[in-house]
C-alpha cells in the first residue's frame, strides 16, 4: 500500500496576498495537496497553486460558526478521501480585526471576535485533530500532524484599543497551548505564532500607500519569512518542538 | 448636596457562599450598598446582608448575554438612581466550568464559556464603565471606580483538560488588561485576580467531601480572604494600582 | 511566655526618603521593631522613627556581599535576641541602577547589578529565612514571617537600556518566586512587587525637578503608597497569599 | 576582494556530546568555521569537526570571567583574521547546574552561577556584538550576525530547588532580550531557545543509565534537533526574526 498524499488544509487566506496564501504555496512546494478554506473564494490563489503544479482544491465557508467548519471539512473528506490521502497538516489563520476604543465596542465585533476565535478554532481544531489521530507517525519527524495557530502581539498583551481583538487572540493561544499539552502525548504537533508586526499584504499595502514601509524588510513581515518558520515547525523533529515562537521585523520595535 | 451612596455590583454570586458573596459582604462592612447581579437568586445572602443593616437588592439575569446585562443594569438604576447613589464598585465573578478533554468539548460548551466570559463580561464592564465615568474622582482614592475580575490559574496557562475553560479566561484577562490600560488615565482602576487553588464554597465543599481540606486554611482558600484583598484594590490610592495579582494558600504547590 | 516582639529588617533605605523607608515607617506603625540595613547610614530616618515611639537600630553595610550581610544580620540579633524580639518580616529593596547601552557596560557595572540582586539578595534571603523558621506560626494570618522583594517593570521586560539592570532584576524575580513555592509549606510568606513606574524621592524629585510630576499623585509613585501595599501583604491570611502584584500609577502608560 | 569566511563562535562545548557540540556541527555542515569556547578541551569533536573537513580550533578558557572571555576572543581573531574571516553566528551554551534546596545554597554555588550566566555571558555577547558591528549585512538574511543563547524552562520559572540555577537563567534571559531589542536595529539577530526537558548527552545518559529514555525520542531532547531550530534561527530573514522559542520533546508534560 502507497503511502498517502499529505494534505494542508489552512483557514484564513483573505484576498490570497497574506499567511495563510504563503503557508499554502511553502506547503504546496514540499509536495503537499492544499485545501483552502475562507469566507473570501481565492480563485486567483487556487489557480496560481495549481500552475504551480499543486492540488489544491477552495472550500467557501459563509462563517466560522461551528456548523460551517464541519461542513467544510466533510467536503474536504470527500475531495481528498482516506487511503490515498491524509491531512497532515493544518493553519488556522483566521483573523477578526477590532480596534476602537472600549466603549465603541459593540455586541456585533464581540460576536464577530468569538466566532473566529474561539468557536471557528474550536471546530477546526477539533476537526483536524480527529483527523490526525487517525495518522501513522512520521518516522522522520515523529508527528501524526502538525497544527498551526497564527497569533499577534494582542495574544500576549490587551491595550488600549484591542479589548475585543486581544480577548480573541488571547483565547486562541490558550486553545493552542491546551492542545499542545494534551495532544504532544499522541504525537501531535501544535504550535503558536505570535506575529509582533505589520504584514506586507495587497490589503496592508492599499491601507498604508506608503511604498517605502512595503519595499523596507526591515520594518514589516513577509507573509513568505512567516511561512518559512511554519515549515520549520512542521519539519521539528519529535525530541524538540516548539509550541511557541514570536516573529517580527529586525527593526521592530518592541 | 450629599455626597452619592456608593454602590458595588457583583455578577456571580452562585449559591451564596463563594467569592461573589464574600465580597458583597466585604464592601458592605466598608459602607456599600450592594447590587447582586446572578442566575440563580441568592436570597439568602440578600437577607443575610439586609440582616446586616446593609441595602441591599438581587438582579437575577437569565443568561449572561449582552442584553441580559443592559437589562440588569437599567434596574439597578433604577433600584438606586443618581444623585443618591453611584456605582463605585464591581465584581465580575461569573465562571463557567468545563473541564473535559477537548474532544469531547461540544458546541454548548463553547457557547457557555465565551458567554460568560466574553459577551457577559463585555456587557458588564460596557454598564459599569459607562457609569464610572459619571463619577467624581474620589480624594482618598483617586478613582471613579474599580472594576475587579476574578481569574484563575487557567487565566495565565492552558493544560490538558482546559482548553475551553482557559479559553475564557485568557480572554477575560485579555480584556481587563486593555481596560485598566484605557481607563487609567480617566482614574478607573481596574484589576485582575489569579485564584490559584480551590476555594471553599458550599458546592466545593459537597463535591470534595473531605472535611480535613475544608478545615485546614492552608491548602485551600476562603472566600473571605479573597475577599480581603478586594478590599484593598478598592482602597489603593492613585499613585500606586494594582492591575494583577495572584492568590493562593499558603501550602498551595504552584 | 510572653510573645516575641516583632522585628522588620529592611535592607536598601537610601537617604531615607523611598520605598524602604516607608516600608520602615508603615511597619513601625504596626508595631514592629525596625532593622535598618543600609549602605548609607540613614540617621534622621532613624531619629524619625524613634521620635514616633519605634524602636528601631541602623545597621549599615559596606556593601552587599555575602559575609556584610551575615555579619549585619549577627548583629541584629545581638541587638534583638530571641525570644524577646523575633523577626517577623522582612522587605529587600536594594537596586543598583544602571541604565546605558550595551556596549558601555563595564565589568563594575555587571558586579554591581549582580552583588546587589543576586549574592546580596540570597544573602539576605538565607538569613531571613533561616529566622523565620524559627518562629511559631501568627494564628492570624497563619504566617511564620513575610518577606517582600520590590522589583520594577524590568523584573519582567528586558529593555535596550536595561541589559544589566534587568539581568539583575529578573534574577531577584527568580529567586522571590522559588522562594515563594519552597518556603509556602512552611507557612513563610514570599513575595515581589513590580514597582511600574517613577517613585517620587528625594533623589528622584531632585532628578527631574519637575513639581508638576512631584505634585501630581496620578502619574509618579509614592513610597507610602507602595509601603501600604506592602502592609497587606504582611497580613494577608494564609488562604490567600499574594506572590506577585504590580503596582503603577493611575495615569501611566504602559 | 572575496567574501569573509563565517565562523560560528560556541562556547559551553561540555564533553562534546551536548547542545554546544551539536551546533557545532551543524554549523560546520553550513560552511562555518569553528571556534570552540570551553572550560573543558573539546579535542574529540575538535577531531571530528576536522575530519568531516571543517576549519575548527579550541580556545580554552580557565573560568568565565571577564578577562578570560576577552582573552579567548583576542585568540580567535589572531587565529581567525579579519578580512579572511568574519565572526558571523555565536552560540552561548555555558551552563552551571546547582539544584539544591534553597538553604544548602552556597556562596560559591552562586558565584558560580552569576559567573556564567551574568558575567561570562555579557563578556560574550560585548565580544560578539563588536565583532558583528563591523560586518556588512548578509543580503539573504539581513544579518550582520546571530547570537543564540541556550535557556532552560528555568529561565522561566522559579522553582523549589531552582533558587540559584533559575536565578542565572532568568537573567540570561533578561540580557538576550535586552541585546535582540537594542540590536535588532543594526540587523544583529538575537535569540533566546527555551530547552524544556531532559537532553540526551553523554553527560546525562550516564546519570541516568535508563537506555528506554535514550532511545526514546519522544521523551527527551537531541542535541541535533535542538542544533536544528538554531540553524533555523540563522537563516530567518530580516522580516521574520524570532527572538524566543521553546524546545521539548512531545511527550513532555509541561
Amino acid at each position: 500500500m502507497s503511502t498517502p498524499k499529505p494534505v494542508l488544509v489552512v483557514a484564513g487566506i483573505g484576498a490570497g496576498g497574506g499567511t495563510g496564501a504563503a503557508a499554502a504555496r511553502a506547503f504546496a512546494k514540499e509536495g503537499y495537496t492544499i485545501a483552502l478554506i475562507g469566507r473570501r473564494v481565492g480563485e486567483t490563489l487556487l489557480e496560481e497553486l495549481k500552475n504551480s503544479g499543486a492540488d489544491a482544491t477552495t472550500f467557501p465557508v459563509s462563517s466560522y460558526e461551528y456548523a460551517s467548519i464541519q461542513s467544510a471539512f466533510e467536503n474536504i473528506r470527500s475531495q481528498y478521501p482516506s487511503p490515498q490521502y491524509s491531512i497532515r497538516a493544518a493553519v488556522y489563520n483566521v483573523a477578526h480585526g477590532v480596534w476602537k476604543p472600549f466603549l465603541d465596542v459593540t455586541p456585533e465585533d464581540i460576536k464577530g471576535v468569538t466566532q473566529v476565535n474561539v468557536e471557528g478554532a474550536f471546530a477546526f481544531a477539533h476537526e483536524v485533530i480527529t483527523e490526525f489521530k487517525k495518522n501513522e507517525i512520521d518516522p522522520t519527524t515523529g508527528k501524526r500532524g502538525v497544527l498551526i495557530f497564527t497569533g499577534a502581539t494582542s495574544s500576549i498583551r490587551g491595550n488600549v484599543t484591542t479589548s475585543a481583538f486581544s480577548a480573541g487572540k488571547f483565547a486562541l493561544r490558550a486553545l493552542s497551548q491546551s492542545l499542545a499539552k494534551e495532544f504532544g502525548k499522541q504525537n501531535i504537533h501544535v504550535a503558536h505564532a505570535i506575529i509582533d508586526g505589520g504584514i506586507s499584504t495587497p490589503l496592508s499595502r492599499e491601507y498604508r500607500k506608503n511604498p517605502e514601509w512595503e519595499q523596507n524588510e526591515d520594518v514589516r513581515l513577509s507573509p513568505e519569512a512567516i511561512a518559512s518558520s511554519y515549515i520549520h515547525l512542521a519539519k521539528q523533529e519529535r525530541s524538540a518542538w516548539t509550541w511557541e515562537l514570536d516573529l517580527r521585523p529586525a527593526h521592530e520595535k518592541w
